[in-house]
């Protein structure tokens, strides 16, 4: 299985061979795009440019191992046969994987032995098989495969540099924990926290709020203690991201919403200083958060900004394409 | 299954009511310090003063309900047997459950639906069982059931604080996630963060530290991505509290160790500060954290500092025997 190589093509030239390419007869190229919530995948023809797609449920290699393996190889089958049916040829497919170059962006591909262990599980015969983090194929889509600066703010965070000649730098991206600074879950922990310490401190002594945010999650965590530790005995990441909006919502009306902003604000744009690493790279926020982060940013930093020009499942199957090309 | 009364009798009066009393015949108390690691037991004759200890695993009913349902059951067995062995006693021992008051004092008891569904598993006819807070037998232990501000610096860390008249007030204990500073585990993630950080900006870049707890640390998380990833994705709250002990150790040679230092005590002042509520209690401080926080506490605080005189055990054996007390 082959290893793809750190140091790839920028996208124009890439372009221009596929179109004068001999290689192309027969090649198609499988991406996919998995996350911790559901998972994208596209099979392209290279010749005729026909593509398949199909969805499935999460493939984070971190929290449901033997789920992200079923999940992956199911939608690789499904692609092949949609193509199958569409080109009408056989039905057994096994031998077209050879003809297939693919690459995974996978949430919690940082973790070499579990790659290592999907690539094993699945033994399917790729003509080659790349497997990466979702960050850097996030950041291959979000400007055609050229230098840039990806920062995603979805229930976590992570950034993602690439630089002209193929190189890429990762930041961040240490899980809930010890991470994810800048995103939903983090934000909605805060403000959980917040409300803990209003209930100790005013709602179990004398049943007021000193602060709307905290009266506003009380309704959904509860207002005893049993209940909040209920709760939180069984809160995700995912269930304090939830809470996140509410900071934006109310951040002009509570004084408590407004500094819980702000921190975060602070902590995003730690985090893109720490991705751009005093580059003057264009920048591209990613994720549920990037929309409405973005207004609250300093000036220099939106100046940075550009709009995303395709997204990771663009980004796998643009890498997998530069199979094609080395090869060459 | 009788209810204990929130409004308990001082110590004294209580021993003073069993040195003359005619309801310490044939008459035991059992009492249980269940925490995340180890479980304490012991059943008392409270006519002859006879006691008997056991001492099994876990029985925090957050980590392992089961497991702690199995711990609980097994080790009350076991002294009951021990009395029984040495008092002559036949083995049928179920009925002796009804001339046992019992008290628990448990990790995790804040969540009510646990508690219950322990009962229930459990059917033991005791005369009364009552299930609290290991926080609470702690500051019963503290002080002979005095009053008393106890806070608790183990892996978590949390408060009570009882009046004179066997009202407790909680403060904290919401759980590693959302709360526990102050704590071991706590601590001992900051001391994380900062080197994956370090990592980030310094070794990742060019292999050179700039501090030295990041530096001692990586030996054990490792010093590659993945591996750090690796350690990431299993740790507990207890690998995590390992690493406070580098923190006070390396706090006079290296200044980030120093500044976490700083940020505990400070977490440590807030959470006393929440459990005194403006009260001039008799403080004090308990759990694995406990003496070397000491020292660098604030004079003011330092001074309300008192040597704790019995622990968890003995304060679920003090209020087991306030059944029979508040009975007569």
């Amino acid at each position: 299985m082959a290893q793809l190589s750190e140091n790839l093509l920028p996208a124009k030239l890439v372009l221009e061979n596929l179109v004068e390419d001999k290689y192309v007869e027969e090649k198609y190229v499988l991406g996919i795009d998995g996350g911790g919530t559901k998972t994208l995948t596209r099979l392209v023809n290279l010749k005729t440019q026909q593509s398949w797609q199909a969805q499935g449920g999460s493939s984070s290699l971190t929290n449901d191992f033997n789920g992200a393996i079923a999940t992956i190889a199911g939608l690789c089958r499904q692609v092949v046969k949609q193509a199958h049916a569409s080109e009408n040829k056989s039905s057994d497919d096994e031998c077209d994987y050879q003809h297939i170059s693919a690459v995974f962006g996978l949430a919690g591909a940082g973790n070499d032995k579990r790659v290592q262990q999907l690539i094993e599980t699945l033994a399917m015969p790729f003509a080659q098989l790349s497997i990466c983090s979702d960050a850097r194929t996030s950041a291959y889509g979000a400007n055609n495969g050229e230098a840039v600066a990806v920062v995603a703010l979805g229930t976590g965070s992570v950034g993602m540099r690439l630089d002209g000649q193929g190189n890429s730098f990762l930041t961040g991206g240490w899980g809930f924990i010890a991470g994810d600074e800048g995103g939903g879950a983090k934000l909605g922990l805060a403000a959980v926290k917040i409300t803990l310490t209003e209930f100790e401190c005013h709602f179990e002594r004398n049943k007021t709020h000193q602060c709307e945010l905290a009266s506003q999650i009380m309704q959904f965590i509860g207002a005893t203690r049993p209940e909040m530790l209920t709760w939180l005995s069984t809160a995700k990441p995912c269930d304090y991201a939830k809470f996140s909006p509410l900071v934006f919502a109310l951040a002009l009306i509570c004084p408590v919403a407004r500094k819980l902003l702000a921190e975060h604000i602070q902590a995003v744009e730690y985090l893109i200083d720490l991705t751009l690493a005093n580059t003057q790279l264009p920048l591209v926020l990613l994720g549920g958060l990037a929309e409405v982060t973005k207004a609250c940013l300093s000036t220099k930093y939106q100046q940075q900004l550009i709009a995303a020009k395709g997204d990771a499942l663009d980004g796998a199957c643009f890498l997998a394409q530069q199979f094609y090309i080395t090869q060459s």
